[in-house]
């Protein structure tokens, strides 16, 4: 097991000094790694004992160390050192849950859904867990408020006031297991009261729709153009569901005309819009449109999470109720299986107030409007027959195919490639249909991998031969 | 808001040495509060104001502040100080699923179905959240894998072969929020497969058999005797919910001669046991008795909780699930809302594997042990008419009233006491009914507050002419 690393350290082409020293070095395992010459399972040598070789500050080893790591390259466990992963990286990115056929070797994932997990700020938020748990009461560690602790709902209700203009106190929100939870307790709460159908709009999320079926509602689709979902359809449906910051995943918001026409709509019947502010924080053309729920508050349910702002695997959203749904929906959450982890709560609490939530975010929108910026100038560049539709928001953007360009070939050919894509069709509810076009998550990549994603991107896109064309 | 501290400081009767310093300034703010010297909402002077004024190192005053914080006397957060906590205590001691009752003032906690909160090991937690993020690649910040993250089903394999003698492999463990979310898959899965009824002790949490019939499925209640549930009368149920290590909230364990029957009837009819093992951890009096489970793992599904060896907060648990169930409980846990936080995931597998939570198990239970003995002593000499029942473990203990003392009564005199007590009768199945007694859960209360929650139950019990005593 000693081998590859015996020759390793006098193989690398390293700048000895200056800034970049880390960065080639952890280019050089990188590399080293993905060529097989550190085959899965080596053992790396200590940081002290590759610094001595290679003559560098221990230091600047043992950073390149915990970035690797980071990125997935290399396995570490105190006191068991460190060794390079012995799953091969493409397996351990995929999605369980969010994407059945991750199970497939993706190593340049560009399928919507998910931030970039390698960026998740875990000093920052290993400081906040510190604080939150040395200042809170012990009282917060046993069976928890259904709603969720109010030192979270407080920072929340700040935070969503300042921020995407909610109008909200802190005890209209409840707190819940990502978005998701919360669409399971208003479609059981407004099954129970009667209702039989929600409408949402024809492309979207098929878990989101398996939810609502599942709970007992019928769904009518809503067609989505230039000015967002077409409200003006929503007829007798019970309450709607939709996307009006950034649609998901056609990319288009709901025009001011529109939100009112489906505000009237909810008035006028007593009826129940949802607003799934899923990537609300991201916009980057101008100021984002804040949210709808404050046009009529007791008519329109906010919904937000940290699936995208932070990472899913924290499973932390809310929801902003009106007054008359709060208490069923709080009963429907007291259900002991569902509540949140008082742990996450508080942690979450103390990154909103102390503002580490705003600098995190605010971090990731300069990453993700830069990396839009560039498929949108690459793809100009390389594919100039695609057209990226939407405004630019959120982490993910819609390329149109050329006329007579295949998604299935696209996707086929990008995975021959290395590359994660996904076309339009699964988003498209049964009897609706889209122009092809793949659903870009420019997010999704940690940092080091985007540039070798897009160029494959472009190459997949820009060889007509290859079925892009047509 | 000063006044109260401009006097307090040549107030405080302190040795200025030695080490009990800390311990004595702790006690004397916990009397300043408690005696309405310092009333809520005062700001505390700062560290080194204190420390100046009493000539006792910073230090000393910073950790008595950190412990005040933790056992809820003070309220802290960074930037803003530290002031008298704003609610009165007993508020914030109440669990507000798990007791609706808690919202009366209670300021001695006996009520069962909780640890002591105060004794959370937040430091070494702290430590192995950050060891673990330190070591993650980024993948499991994603969409997680609804069976539980890998590192904590190999981990908690581990553990619970070790610890509970449970026939088990990682691939069988279903990692849930808490016990509950396991019961609710459980419910689901069985009654899709077409099961009507589910067999349960006759006395037990009302929250189960809720959820139980929430599922849609009825429920047969099972006798109690010395030798745990009569298992003879399972009759045709389709599944049994067990707490075979320790009766909840009987206190008896069930015989292996019930075990033995009970694994027959499954076999031979090839139905459920399903055993809750909330507490298997604490046994004082010999060696815990392994988990029923081993004897049959493909008929046995096992279940167990942070809940009562941590805190309820973590909202972890795990089932141990036989080959012919886990598909569809994997499957009714894929829901999105029902995936658990990757974070406490990561921790508690870390916190598991370097046997903090060994060490953590070890001292709960010496401090348990010691409340329990505490328990029956002062009974046995102030109450000497009461029974104590079950076997010593667990978390709390039955208390059999004399003849004619009435549950109501004690616990109405109790809460004039301030002493937060329970009944047995919430816990008997409607058509069932015990003898009086007490469910007391001895481990509820902070260690600080436990001499004088025994001196006020013994009072309450010894006082014959006010209803203990009939």
């Amino acid at each position: 097991m000693g081998k590859p690393w015996a020759t390793f350290g006098t193989d690398l082409h390293l700048e000895q000094t200056g800034p970049h020293v880390r960065a080639g070095l952890e280019e050089a395992l990188r590399d080293a790694v993905r060529s097989g010459r550190l085959p899965t399972g080596t053992r790396v040598p200590s940081s002290r004992q590759l610094a001595g070789d290679l003559g560098i500050a221990r230091n600047t080893v043992g950073e390149a160390y915990g970035q690797l790591v980071a990125e997935g390259w290399l396995t570490s466990r105190p006191g068991a050192g460190t060794w390079v992963s012995e799953q091969p990286l493409a397996d351990r990115t995929a999605g369980a849950v969010a994407s059945p056929k991750a199970a497939a070797a993706v190593r340049y994932d560009l399928r919507p859904g998910a931030p970039d997990l390698s960026a998740f700020p875990r000093s920052g938020w290993l400081s906040a867990a510190r604080r939150a748990l040395n200042t809170t009461a012990y009282d917060a560690f046993g069976y928890a408020d259904p709603r969720g602790l109010p030192v979270l709902r407080e920072a929340l209700a700040g935070y969503l006031a300042r921020v995407r203009g909610v109008s909200v106190t802190p005890d209209r929100i409840v707190v819940c297991a990502g978005f998701a939870q919360g669409l399971e307790l208003l479609c059981e709460v407004l099954r129970g009261r009667g209702a039989t159908t929600m409408a949402t709009e024809a492309y979207g999320l098929e878990r989101d729709r398996q939810l609502i079926a599942a709970k007992g509602l019928g769904i009518a689709g809503l067609e989505v153009d230039q000015e967002g979902a077409v409200v003006d359809d929503l007829g007798d449906a019970d309450a709607v569901l939709l996307t009006p910051a950034h649609q998901f995943p056609l990319g288009v918001p709901l025009s001011p005309k529109r939100r009112r026409r489906a505000v009237e709509w909810a008035v006028d019947g007593d009826r129940l819009i949802i607003e799934d502010d899923y990537d609300g924080e991201f916009r980057y053309d101008r100021r984002a449109v804040g949210s709808m729920q404050s046009l009529a508050p007791e008519y329109v349910v906010y919904g937000g999470t940290t699936s995208k702002s932070l990472v899913p695997g924290l499973r932390l959203g809310w929801l902003v109720l009106p007054a008359g749904l709060l208490d069923d929906v709080v009963e429907a959450k007291r259900t002991m299986g569902r509540l949140s982890s008082a742990f996450d709560q508080l942690t979450l609490a103390e990154f909103i107030t102390s503002h580490g939530y705003d600098r995190s975010v605010r971090r990731a929108r300069l990453a993700y409007r830069r990396r839009r910026d560039r498929l949108a100038a690459a793809l100009s560049k390389a594919a100039p027959r695609t057209r990226l539709l939407g405004v630019p928001a959120g982490l993910h953007a819609l390329v149109g195919l050329p006329d007579g360009g295949r998604e299935a070939d696209i996707v086929a050919l990008g995975a021959r490639h290395g590359l994660g894509l996904e076309g339009i069709e699964p988003y498209c509810m049964p009897g609706h249909r889209h122009d092809p076009a793949l659903v870009i998550g420019y997010a999704t990549p940690p940092e080091h991998l985007f540039t070798a994603a897009l160029a494959r991107l472009c190459a997949v896109l820009g060889s007509d031969h290859d079925g892009a064309g047509g």
